[in-house]
């Protein structure tokens, strides 16, 4: 049967599938599926997705999205052992499933967490703080972030069929844009298989999500201002179809790279950081069987060190590694996607050799496997490849920075400097990322400097963090994935910033009345309402711009005395005249900051019970114009931004508030946090 | 003579200008200058600049560079009226010459500013707080942004020869990267000028800037991953530059577009905001006369008021504009640039009559000017132009969308509901700036809402702000300049965000130690000192990590009852056992917020002079864990970040706070913000 797409909100199957491409298990060759989208109404489902899916996204706030984030994260976690079975017939093991399926829930989840906690429940993010663009502050500025007005196209790479298009979906839907998902054929089936759960839960908003099992034709043509193409996979692809782009379409690509992985000159063998570069060497040679774009393609060593971590690793890869069909227990790294991948490994090998590499670990004969019945030997049809690592001596040829073999292939290569460590890091072109193992901080700080422009992600793996690591190769949702150059210029993920990815920004000017209107978001100069004491109005009540202004209050020499000795705060700017005159900030002796904010508490508390449940913190408090004895401080208090809370009877209002003084100078500004009930 | 080039430090001019383009006065045609580059060595030009200008560059901290650039302005200051002069032979008035020198220098003075204010006094910009990657808090991540390692080619267009190329190398200076400017032809010669005021100054940084005065010959083929290009002017020589941009080098564009001006349905004649509307239209045609890429193209009205529109206007132009010589006195808008120019707008204007459009206000023919002598009449040699405004009926034709004639003019489309504006405005195509006219919150509220992701800048115009708004056509340093789509997709400006640009964000990942040490701050987990008080330490002896462990102080309830009495804080959660344990948050009675961090400071304060100044603020004030009455409290402050002011004997010294309890729970963390003597 040809795997289905989900498109316009139904399932869709073609009716001559004679094109279809067949795709195999990656162990024994058994036909799993047939791939083909002949007919696809590509036109109709990008306007469904402008249109239905625009309004149903359109509908809910940040938080509502992020809501459901966690609860498709939910769905998928209940029936995840489905997927597991599936991604065996790609050749994953479960420890692959967990960095693909688990990965990808995680990232659902990572959303939907920041989502809540780092965006506004509104569906417009601001940018920076407002900014007076006229001395009167009646004319501001302010960088606000809406939505795209189209649907994001994501095209997906093979190797991972869950994580890949979830970590391009959850920013998405976050964003409020809808998805046109694009899986690569090989492992399209696994793909189809969670946009399945996710139909199933009935939790989709209608357009949200939409599924090409197969290929896109002309779906090029067919884009236009205000859509976007997110593309996973090689460089040269990237390139062609970033050509074929229409102008003003957002096109970014995240394309496998060359990374490196450094030993440090500090990190000899025996020491931590030595065991921890070598382990993670293993790791990622055997991890998806080396089909990460973020594998470790060039070990950078001290050139003395190459024969003690080649022995190192080929110790590891003995221990641990059990090469075979992923349906037997026990088998840690299973064959590459598809024989047509693994003779496209092999050429790379064979490329690097060609260029003066010769095989340290591992060898390019068939290995002997784990079969599906559980007994070793060759495996004709099933796609295997043994871990390979090809070194280089000195003067290492271009080949070792361009070739990508992309399976469990690694070149090493040796350095006397740092300065050519950091030279043969940058050589590869702009990678994805690069990690440095040393305990030296000074060797971190180099090469830092060095490499940083070349790359997306360094990480350092020192002895602190050489078991909590969470890996060379491993991208996670709160930083940025992706990287200059060869590693194709994009970014994806890094929390929020993903979420931005799909929206456009705009710098809007107006009055502070035209900007809170249009933000939500209380602005000073704004209209104010007086009247009840806003702390005795729950959400339900309470508006931008409710204010209370206080009475005034005399701060006297005996309040600061008081204060200072109650406290222990007996600093001498408010104990001692003259040493206080000295000091260039303060005029004589002066009021406790601290006492201000204190007072100004006093001033605009409403003490009996009410909606105000707690004051859970503060932000940007400055001192601005000392407080001498005897001067007078009152208080203004404006509800500035309200964050009703979707899973809770309460939410965050933050309070704009301002001390002034009896000549009406600002002595202090900052906001102050509280959490309200709803009712 | 030919005009000069300033490369690899020195003035250059071409053997052989054989080929050399004549620069000719806007106005009367005489000759002002000749343009060639033939012969240039952009190979050796761009070597110095990865070199020589990026050591020296590099050699400077954010602050220090930011402090130059204020140099850079007071220079350019001193000697603008040169510029003046000059700007007039390009048909600039003393008003344009505003625009575009004054501009220029505001932006260094801005840059100058933000830097300081706004990014550490180090070479690395941190961007976000920190995630913490595991549960022991051993593992972080955080975003680092590192210069770019090459140079930066600015394109720029004619009409803004000093503020073009100013507000790209400001940024770009900040981000300590060099820059390779080539200004267009027809005024080159005025941004020699500047260049030569700030070579003469002796303060530039060697290699910082290069100057080509001519064509670039074949740069593209010479660029490569670490540099970057940014272009502004024609949508197509954008799109051109872009395909020959080899791979990994940023290519930033910010192309003309065809702007609107929205006029709200509210916006009645006789308002203020019609009044505003109107002025605002008038200055934008006639400011550069026409020429600058923000004009407003469209202006787009209720279609019943096109007539009232039309007929102000008119009576606006008839009374503000004087067309002619701007070397002569009391004329307000000069010729275009060129004669070549002039005829190109002309072609514009038929293209517009062509599909449709009338004449409402304007003629095509030759106007009448004041003349170089002071007399009025036909100037043949002069490429003037009468201030047009097209109309068109319903239905407008594409065209109206389409065709920049660059220059004064502009289209008057008809709306009939506020939907429909929003169609016409996005019917640009994408737009660097949208102004709207309107008193109501709603209307903008709901036009931005429909425009946002089409425009790069919005700026709403009401009564408040109508005589204090910088206006449509001006973009400010503050905010981002650059639009999506036809606007071509870039963004400049808007603070330090244009500084980011040049500089690439990786995703560091390590312990708190290795963290400490690539970015200068400190991380929680990183190693610390004690020893003596930090607050004794002046800048130059306090390093990040130097702590204080404060003693603990029970809390107790009558210091609660004292705190509340002697502030006015009696919040029931302080004063009423039986209310506060009602509270979802508390577990009866608790102190006071503002009396933990109060006593805290009691631990934490050393009383003497010394070298803290004092406590300027406090940031990221989060109260975690309620404290009880009897609990006990103790306080570890860590100095996080340290930053020395240039100009001044001390600094900012930021801390990082943490109150616990008995149990070592945490009760409440923030950020101490204090000022610091260096010695």
């Amino acid at each position: 049967m040809t795997l289905p797409s989900y498109l316009q909100g139904a399932w869709w199957t073609p009716v001559d599938d004679a094109g279809a491409i067949v795709v195999r298990d990656a162990s024994t060759g058994a036909e799993v599926t047939r791939i083909s989208s002949a007919g696809v109404d590509l036109a109709g489902a990008l306007d469904y997705a402008r249109t239905v899916g625009q309004r149903s996204l359109g509908a809910l706030t940040f938080h509502q999205r992020a809501l459901l984030l966690k609860q498709f994260g939910q769905a998928l976690t209940e029936r995840k052992s489905e997927l597991y079975e599936i991604a065996k017939t790609a050749g994953a093991t479960v420890r692959d499933s967990m960095i693909d399926v688990d990965g990808g829930i995680g990232v659902l989840f990572t959303y939907s967490s920041k989502g809540r906690r780092e965006l506004p429940n509104a569906r417009i993010y601001l940018d920076g703080p407002a900014e007076t663009l006229s001395k009167d502050g009646s004319f501001l500025g302010r960088h606000v972030y809406t939505r795209l007005p189209g649907a994001v196209v994501q095209i997906n790479a093979f190797n991972f069929p869950t994580w890949g298009p979830l970590e391009k979906f959850a920013p998405t839907f976050l964003a409020g844009v809808p998805s046109l998902i694009k899986p690569a054929t090989p492992t399209a089936h696994l793909t189809e298989a969670w946009v399945r759960i996710l139909v199933d839960s009935g939790l989709l908003p209608e357009g949200a999500l939409q599924l090409v099992s197969g290929a896109l034709p002309g779906v090029f043509d067919l884009l236009r201002l205000g859509d976007a193409v997110a593309f996973t996979g090689s460089a040269s692809t990237a390139k062609a179809l970033q050509a074929q782009t229409p102008d003003g379409v957002r096109f970014t690509s995240e394309t496998d790279s060359i990374n490196a992985s450094v030993l440090g000159p500090d990190a000899a063998p025996g020491t931590p950081v030595f065991d921890a570069f070598v382990r993670q060497l293993m790791v990622e040679l055997t991890a998806k069987t080396g089909q990460k774009c973020t594998a470790i393609r060039r070990a950078i060593v001290p050139r003395g060190l190459m024969p003690a971590v080649g022995d190192a690793l080929r110790v590891k890869l003995s221990e641990k590694v059990v090469v075979g069909d992923p349906h037997v227990e026990g088998v840690t790294m299973g064959p590459v996607v598809s024989l047509a991948q693994r003779d496209e490994v092999l050429r790379g090998v064979r490329k690097l050799v060609d260029a003066g590499g010769t095989l340290l670990v591992g060898s390019t004969a068939a290995p002997e496997v784990v079969r599906a019945d559980g007994t070793r030997g060759w495996a004709p049809d099933g796609a295997f490849l043994d871990p390979i690592v090809v070194g280089f001596g000195p003067g290492a040829p271009e080949a070792v920075h361009e070739v990508e073999a992309f399976g469990p292939v690694s070149s090493m290569i040796g350095y006397d400097t740092l300065a050519e460590a950091v030279s043969l890091v940058n050589s590869g072109g702009g990678s994805l990322v690069t990690s440095v193992a040393t305990d030296d901080p000074a060797v971190a700080a180099e090469l830092l400097a060095g490499i940083g422009a070349y790359n997306g992600r360094v990480l350092f793996l020192d002895q602190v963090d050489a078991r909590s690591s969470t890996g060379h190769g491993s991208p996670v949702p709160h930083l940025v994935h992706g990287g200059p150059g060869r590693a194709g210029g994009g970014e994806e993920l890094g929390g929020i910033r993903a979420v931005l990815h799909f929206m456009q920004r705009t710098a809007v000017q107006g009055s502070p009345q035209m900007l809170t209107a249009i933000t939500g978001v209380w602005h000073p100069g704004a209209a104010v309402a007086g009247g009840e004491h806003p702390f005795r109005k729950p959400l339900s009540r309470l508006r931008v711009g409710d204010q209370l202004a206080s009475a005034s209050r005399e701060v006297t020499l005996d309040d600061i005395e008081t204060f200072a000795h109650f406290t222990g705060d007996t600093f001498y700017a408010h104990m001692d005249e003259e040493a206080a005159a000295a000091n260039p900030f303060f005029p004589g002796r002066v009021a406790h900051g601290y006492l201000l904010i204190s007072f100004a508490a006093g001033l605009f508390v409403d003490p009996a019970p009410g909606p105000v449940l707690a004051n859970y913190g503060l932000e940007n408090l400055r001192f601005v114009t000392p407080v001498s004895p005897g001067d007078s401080i009152r208080v203004i208090l404006t509800a500035k931004q309200i964050t009703p809370r979707e899973t809770d009877d309460y939410g965050e209002v933050r309070w704009d508030a301002v001390i002034r003084n009896q000549n009406d100078d600002l002595v202090a500004s900052y906001d102050v946090l509280t959490l309200v009930s709803k009712q």
